[in-house]
Formats: C-alpha cells, sequence, structure tokens
C-alpha cells in the first residue's frame, strides 16, 4: 500500500530539516520504506480536507490505505511498530523506547519550543530580552538531566530507536543556537544521528522540496 | 506482578487531582488492575534511586517487575496494550487512539502548561499581564481546533480509550479559569469522562493522600 505524507510547500527553515516531517521521512527511510510526498501551500492548512486529516491544521499527516494519521510521534510510532528495526523486539525494551519518545515530545520538546515561538512572536516586545534568560534556564535543567543520562552512551536506551529519532529532531532546534555548548555529549549524539544514511536521504529529500519550492 | 506507581507525598495541587499520577491511576481503574503507591517528599525527586527510574526528575514512575517506565503518556499506553478496555481492538484504530494521545500531550497540553508555569513563574514579572492574553490566544485556538473535531461526539474517536484518559485529564488544567467557558462541548467532554467509576475511583484515592499528607 503506498504511504502519502503531507509537507510544506515552501519551508519556513528554508531546508533545514525543522519541520515535523522530517521525522517521518527519517523513520521511513530507516525501514527502507518507499513513500509519496503532498506538498501543501500554507493556506491548504486550514481548508476542511486538510482538518479532516489533522484537526490542529498541521503537518505531516500520514495516509496508508484506509489508514490515516497525524502528530508526528504516533506517525513514527506507527511506522516502528509495523516494521523491524525501530524498537527493541522484547517488551519491555519496546515499553522504555516508548516512553523516551513521550519524553522527547512532552518533556523535552515544549521548553524548546516555548523560546522558539517567543523569538517568532515575542521578539519585538519590551519583555522579550528579560524573559529570554528565564526560557534558557528551563531549556538548560532539561539538557542537563538528559545529559546526565545519556552519558557515554551512544543512544538514549540501547539500541539505536525511534526514540532516537525523535529526540535528536528535537534537539536540532537549538543548533542555531549555544545553548547545546556546555552538553558535549548531546551535540556528539545529535552528530551521530545525522550521520546516519537515512537521516541523510531524508534530509536531502526534504531540501530537494525547498530548492524547487515557488520563491516565498 | 505487584504494580507500584510514584506520587507527591504532599500534592501542591491540594487533592484536585492534577498531578500526573492521576492519569495512571485512572487507567489501573479502568482495567481494573490493582496498584501500590510510593509516595515521595520533594526533595526525594533529586536523588539519584529516583532519578535513576525518572532522568527528568519527576512523578510518575511505573514499576512491574524488571519494567521500569517514567512518562505519564508512555505508563498510560503501556497499561493500555496490557489490558482490554482502553484501545479498539483492529489496528487502524490503535493507531488513531495513539494519536489522539500524542494530540493531548503534545499539541494540547504544552499552551495549557506555558499559561500555568507562567502563573507560578512569572506573575511577579512586569510583563505578566501583557503576556496573558497572547498564551490565552493560543489556547482557545487549541480548544477551538479540538471543540470543531469533537463536535457532538462522546470521544474523541469512537469508544472510550486511553487518548480520552489524557485529553480530559489535559483539559482539566483549565477548569479553574474561564477559558472552557466559549467551548461548551469541551465542559461536557471532561464532565463525562469525570462521571466514569473508574475517575472517581482514581480521584478519591489521591484525594486521600493529601488529606493524610503531613501539614505543608
Amino acid at each position: 500500500m503506498t504511504i502519502t505524507i503531507t509537507a510544506f510547500e515552501s519551508s519556513p527553515d528554508r531546508g533545514r530539516g525543522m519541520a515535523r516531517d522530517m521525522r517521518i521521512r527519517w523513520a521511513l527511510e530507516e525501514v527502507g520504506q518507499p513513500y509519496d510526498v503532498r506538498l501543501l501551500p500554507f493556506e491548504a492548512l486550514r481548508e476542511p480536507a486538510h482538518l479532516a486529516l489533522h484537526p490542529f491544521g498541521q503537518i505531516p499527516t500520514y495516509e496508508e490505505g484506509d489508514l490515516a494519521l497525524f502528530e508526528s510521534g504516533a506517525i513514527v510510532l506507527h511506522i516502528a511498530c509495523c516494521h523491524a528495526g525501530l524498537l527493541p523486539v522484547d517488551a519491555n525494551g519496546r515499553a522504555r523506547a516508548v516512553a523516551w519518545m513521550f519524553a522527547a515530545l512532552n518533556t523535552v520538546e515544549p521548553v524548546i519550543l516555548e523560546r522558539e515561538a517567543a523569538g517568532y512572536l515575542e521578539r519585538g516586545e519590551s519583555w522579550y530580552a528579560q524573559r529570554l534568560p528565564l526560557m534558557e534556564r528551563r531549556i538548560h535543567q532539561r539538557l542537563g538531566e538528559l545529559s546526565a543520562h545519556l552519558g557515554d552512551a551512544e543512544w538514549l536506551d540501547g539500541a539505536f530507536s525511534a526514540a532516537d529519532i525523535l529526540m535528536v529532531t528535537v534537539l536540532r532546534r537549538l543548533e542555531s543556537s549555544t545553548l547545546l555548548v556546555s552538553h558535549a555529549n548531546l551535540g556528539a549524539y545529535i552528530a551521530r544521528g545525522k550521520a546516519r544514511p537515512a537521516y541523510q536521504r531524508a534530509f536531502d529529500a526534504q531540501l530537494a522540496v525547498f530548492k524547487a519550492a515557488p520563491a516565498g
């Protein structure tokens, strides 16, 4: 059955692979599953046809026969459940990998996104400069905890898993800041993720979309 | 095998059931699974023994034989996977329920928590009153999308599922505000969740902990 995902026709990150379709592309590349991409202009996100697929009007969505999914975490988990290689084979190991998937999206990503969203939406406000250190302190707290857990390990919990796809893509949001500097093992962890051939194929695919996009 | 979860010895919400152990208690009550609770004072959250269970120093954790989990979403999903009644039986329905679990925690909860955290941490700051409408606009956007999806339905996607446990507990964070007033079907949805006998047993159990807690 053909898999079709949605992505931005013209990604606001100019091809840096920060949009959430990157996670899905990476997971599909890891398991060797081909996929089609339906590109959407921003105005299409609020159209009834898209809201029927994604009630919150975002990308990515995932369609495969009768199944339609949204939420990048759920889509990556679905791919990991249907194919070997992205979750441990033992039940306890799988449950732990799922815990790390939720940790990436529910414990680490929100503090990072809060700073990112403030950068877009509140940079012109009088309080922005004063609030920035507060937001960055929260990020450092989480990064410190994550760094302490990771230690010298290659991946979050044993072998590479779907949780690493989510955590690496979450941490990459900080690449353009200096926040990762004091957590060297996290920088090396991101680099390990990006060095995987599946990551590189996924990155190149989304970059090709940006390069082909109508000038914005 | 005995299930042991962790919870606050003295919950900061004074027994209103807002701490994340409530989600786990509710799920376990829905499937009729008994459990033990290990109560932790706040200072224990940063001790090595607890950080080994929960790398981010939070509650709840979940222990069952050799398995140790953290992240309330992952714990609820683990319970739902191991027992009948909290996920549809067909594979596509299960994948959709998981999508709604991630939506509750990754799309709806962060905007609600940002406002809640600002209330705790920034209420004394000069910008608090100016930022409040910005934060509330983001919440209304998400609530409006959720309300449009729910319509007249009882639950998020067909029968009651683990996703409703997460979404109801997320939305309950707004009960003490007026933000839900303009989304009447969401208020009714929360009320349906709270009317379930399993919810009530879980609520009473966490309230009993608060009432028995040493005066703080």
